[in-house]
């Protein structure tokens, strides 16, 4: 069994060459007091993250995760993450996440208010159980982001690749997927193209071709779906980015939300519309997603 | 001299008629471990705040903060803060403030993941020297805020009312600012209508009328604004909410960002672009807003 665990994680540089970072790590009681209040990730959401599916001790796509979180401390002018320092501390967690599913969050906070440098930290635990979600699947909503789909080329500063801590809207959107009597949403933009979910990709099936939103229209680039298309090539399936009309939504054979936790979510209703679910597929991409990856 | 102070507070309910609410009061060491990593503050940015000005101790419109939180929190699905447990905290951090200039921030989050309750916080700290943006002013450049005009009254679960802990893209405007060479932003609509900057209100003078943008589109409805506008009123100027076209700005005789702590800062160039700035009238609104406010 799974148990708690977290790690305050004192952030090396980039270029630190050292091949053993254990001196940089303090483990610490995740119910007890471990940051204080003028932490800026608490403040201003100023940060960034990644949850990380672990199965089995088998801590699912590291490389990938670590590439966007990399990633995201560019769009946010936050140092450069040293990789090597973050698979150390991820390998110490692994030790603690037992059997089952797990989830490793990693959290690179710019710091407390005024202070030197940034604070990061991990956490491990437990996973959800999510297989209601991934054999009986879940109802939609659309939901209008506000932007447009030009916005993010056009204005970088609204962090639209990065994947922040400033989830105020993503919450709310779920919110309001419940209120409307649905599980989850789907960002659309104001000029009708399909985004992403508030914590998932959008995967659709189109015959025998699996299509998701571009990253490039401002999304997070989804590791659970790269891994995904991945596998769907190898199986012998087209897959393809493509600008994807909110209206096509429904025209597609099959629509999943994808997410590195509760991994491939088959879509039953989108706006109150049933939609075909091919349950039997819908296993065999979770039982691919719940195979050890890398 | 101000100290820095931090009070953990045991959220009562609204209906909560108590007249003392010391037992759910711990104060807290500022630079000392208190929060811990289950936060949804940190790791969502999930909660709202508010900053609020202390003069010479006097605590600066209270309730129009108080007001203004209870309406971030009704945005956001949290449980509705009891002012009179909130007043009392801001009453016990005002003995902290000292002499001068400082900032006391109100902060209630939606808790630690899966717990029972909000979490909830203050903390007071000496404000920083504004002299210079006061007297001297500031220069900003224009951003696009990526959402049209419309969105907020199409899409609430955007928050774009409400004063949430999601600030990375706040932060993020003023740091592409500050690359442009200036030193703060104002954010415009994709159809080209002035909003706010990222952590101030916008006001405008066109000869003997004030204007502001209408808080209906989208924006916070700005305390120290308000404020302005009353004491504006009061000297016999005319006051307006109205939709302010980016172009327009430039075609104003002078204009200001406010906010509760750095008060009215005059701006001296927009985009590149000087603005004439009337030093001597800028002085007697900050005067104004140095005088205690209720």
């Amino acid at each position: 069994m799974a148990s708690r665990f977290a790690l305050m994680i004192d952030p090396a540089a980039s270029d630190d060459l050292r091949t053993d970072f254990a001196d940089s790590f303090t483990v610490v009681d995740p119910t007890a007091p471990a940051l204080n209040v003028s932490e800026l990730s608490t403040q201003r959401g100023d940060g960034i993250f990644e949850s990380i599916g672990v199965v089995e001790g088998h801590v699912q796509e590291t490389r990938a995760h670590l590439a966007r979180l990399a990633h995201s401390a560019q769009l946010c002018d936050l140092p450069a993450p040293n990789l090597a320092q973050w698979r150390q501390a991820i390998a110490l967690a692994t030790a603690h996440t037992g059997s089952g599913e797990g989830v490793i969050k990693l959290i690179l906070s710019r710091g407390v208010e005024h202070g030197p440098a940034p604070t990061a930290w991990l956490t491990s635990a437990p996973a959800p159980d999510f297989s209601a979600p991934r054999t009986r699947g879940i109802r939609v909503v659309t939901l209008d982001r506000g932007i447009d789909s030009g916005a993010p080329s056009r204005a970088p500063w609204l962090l639209l690749g990065a994947k922040t801590l400033s989830y105020a809207v993503n919450m709310a959107a779920i919110r309001e997927a419940k209120r409307r009597g649905a599980d989850d949403a789907i960002f659309v933009s104001s000029d009708d193209v399909v985004l992403e979910a508030p914590t998932a990709s959008v995967i659709l099936r189109f015959g025998d071709r699996f299509v998701t939103p571009a990253p490039a229209s401002g999304i997070l680039h989804g590791t659970t779906q790269l891994s995904l298309f991945e596998h769907l090539a190898e199986r012998g399936f087209a897959t393809d980015y493509e600008t994807v009309s909110a209206s096509s939504l429904r025209q597609a054979d099959g629509a999943w939300l994808v997410s590195s936790v509760r991994l491939a979510a088959p879509i039953t209703a989108i706006d109150g519309d049933e939609m075909s679910h091919d349950a039997e597929f819908s296993a065999s991409l979770n039982q691919y997603l719940l195979s050890p990856r890398d």
